[in-house]
């Protein structure tokens, strides 16, 4: 899909950020696959974590560091996940933060890492330690752009968000880089995204900030319902701007919280529009919910159908496969006689039963798209709720049944 | 798969119930369709339904006859499901129950009908009134194999199962036929499947003995998470053979249930093996829960994560998969320090991280194999439950990306 590239030349430095990608060859050669950030003194960095029980050595690493002492480094590599490697993962991931720690001068504790690529196969350290020299040699505040790349696995494109907004008349700059393509059903977080700004932001009103926006963004994705042992997206604010965001001006903080909620909503979305395989991009919009939740129950089962999603694929209104997955969805007092069900603006089923208005070529036409809103009003209350999705395709059984030979 | 193809010259009679399958060109053309049973004065039926919301037309009125009237006729069509056709659907199942009322001479709520295929397209009910006359001309006491073609969509072969056991020196039947190969998530029942006994039960014991054993074969099996709108499972019992099955003689009642268990057991493990595209046979063997929720949790979170089913597609050990699965089931509690994992006897998790003993030429040896059975032992209580389930191949989506074209 190519619809809404992410132009990554116009990713913006952020004032406070140097970042070094180079080719270390730790599974593939001729391939960027270790990124290094270097976050200046006084930034605050916050982070949420993947909910899977088996998170990865990293994982636990980097939230515990993360507990003690304010970052001033990340290490981040590629191709291997260091997920479900025990206790020779945990040491793995600390010696390269030592080795960082040394060449920086810093304490292990500033040093946050995080690894994603092939579960369950232990972390090949010497070319991570062997390539770290080089890394050092090539900071740089523009350089967002190639370590977008040098933390993708199976995504197919680097991708990355950028805005610039002014407050008071001071700029202000927020941009992120993300990768995740399959074992995407984010619970807290997904796969790697490193947002950062050179706002100033006082710690604990970053991650209110980070959680809040976590929530409509990165938590409202599915590509196949899989949660990773490894996501992890962090937000760094190194004040270098001067501009302060705080609770007490709502003005300005709501400004900001558009900002980079935003953010998060284009990289979110970049993730679900580069899933596996996808060749649709899909947008399920729940609305008249008694709760959230219900919203939300209703969203998923439709999401993560594989008959719903191998229709899409198939461009085929087989509109039957979304009602069936609406009728599964673990709400106990659904009732089917009062949904609506729309493909954008073509009403399908109408109080529970097919629309006698409805033409399979209006169908037929809405599916040709790339991108297509499932519209679901359940018209029994007033929350509502949005998941992206994608479909399910030949590339992604090919994908992933190849992705280890 | 072939290793477990259920002989269908097998199949036992049933006294008492009687077959009628005739080709009425409901879809295609040239293909066994329209199945009628007749059910012999005195049989006592019971039947079990999707708990999907959106249920189909013939399931609502099935649901409903079953409530008033002892069944004499089953009317099964395949083709057409009669599902979210809403006013004009229950109007059709009518119409067809009422043509058999007619051509039997009982009242309309002695016939129950059933419909399975194609979702959200109104039954052409022509070819099924036209062609009734001519299966009341055929019925039969020995078509079991002809009404499992019947009743076929996706299969790609008819299943059914049979048994004969002796109570007391007299000799009892069970037969049964099942259809589903796609959208198969059971919950309380699974597609279709008819099983008669010519044993003698009152009418609750038979149902608390359906509810039983339902919950042990078709409610312990997925093929791809999706839950039918037209899920349905009857139970007849024609009494014909004079021997009772009461709950007061536990011996008897025990031999009924285990043979009567052991033909759901067969018939669900038939639509696995028959999945869509299937080409691996997966037990999950979940022990040493504290409830046995929390062994199904885990068991439907590794069944139904796409990563793990192409993993098992491609025969590959890709064992972090199972691992990532088992760590996002919704277990609150779930402690992933003590868990072993298993590829049939070969460990490869031990106490939550790597067996230093596992190779990958060990892993690889019983990937190879069809049918594999997934260990997972939670090592936190003494609950212990099975599931069932298929791979996720490129024929898994060729078949539902191509099914209404």
């Amino acid at each position: 899909m190519t619809e809404t590239d992410n132009k990554l030349e116009h990713l913006f430095p952020v004032d406070g950020i140097k970042l070094s990608t180079v080719e270390a060859g730790i599974r593939y050669s001729n391939r960027k696959d270790l990124v290094v950030f270097e976050l200046s003194e006084g930034s605050k960095t916050v982070g949420v974590f993947t909910q899977n029980r088996f998170c990865a050595a990293p994982v636990v690493l980097s939230k515990k560091h993360l507990d003690h002492e304010e970052p001033a480094y990340f290490i981040i590599n590629t191709g291997n996940a260091n997920a479900g490697t025990g206790r020779q993962g945990l040491q793995d991931a600390l010696r390269c933060c030592e080795q960082v720690a040394k060449f920086a001068d810093v304490k292990v504790e500033n040093v946050l890492p995080f690894s994603t690529g092939v579960i369950g196969e232990n972390l090949p350290i010497d070319p991570i330690l062997n390539n770290l020299s080089r890394a050092f040699d090539c900071f740089s505040e523009s350089a967002w752009a190639a370590a977008a790349e040098g933390i993708m696995t199976t995504d197919t494109r680097p991708k990355g968000a950028s805005v610039q907004i002014e407050i008071d008349g001071n700029k202000i700059t927020i941009t992120g880089i993300a990768k995740g393509a399959g074992m995407i059903r984010p619970d807290m977080a997904t796969m790697l995204a490193f947002v950062a700004t050179d706002a100033k932001v006082e710690q604990s009103l970053l991650q209110d900030l980070l959680n809040g926006v976590v929530n409509s963004s990165f938590n409202r994705i599915t590509v196949d319902g899989d949660t990773s042992t490894n996501d992890c997206l962090m937000l760094t604010a190194t004040g270098k701007s001067g501009v302060e965001i705080s609770s007490k001006d709502k003005s300005i903080y709501d400004t900001f919280y558009k900002a980079l909620e935003d953010i998060c909503i284009q990289l979110a979305k970049a993730i679900v529009m580069d899933g596996e395989g996808a060749t649709k991009f899909i947008t399920i919009n729940v609305q008249g919910g008694k709760h959230s939740q219900n919203c939300l129950d209703v969203a998923y089962s439709v999401a993560h159908s594989p008959l719903v999603k191998t229709a899409f694929f198939a461009s085929d209104p087989n509109w039957g496969r979304i009602l069936a997955a609406v009728g599964r969805a673990p709400v106990l007092d659904l009732d089917v006689s009062k949904i609506d069900i729309f493909l954008d603006e073509v009403q399908i089923v109408k109080s529970g039963e097919l629309d006698l208005e409805y033409t399979e070529d209006e169908g037929s036409r809405v599916m040709q798209q790339h991108c297509i809103t499932i519209g679901i009003n359940l018209n029994s209350g007033n929350f509502s709720e949005l998941v992206w999705t994608s479909d399910l395709s030949h590339e992604y059984v090919s994908i992933n049944s190849e992705y280890r030979s």
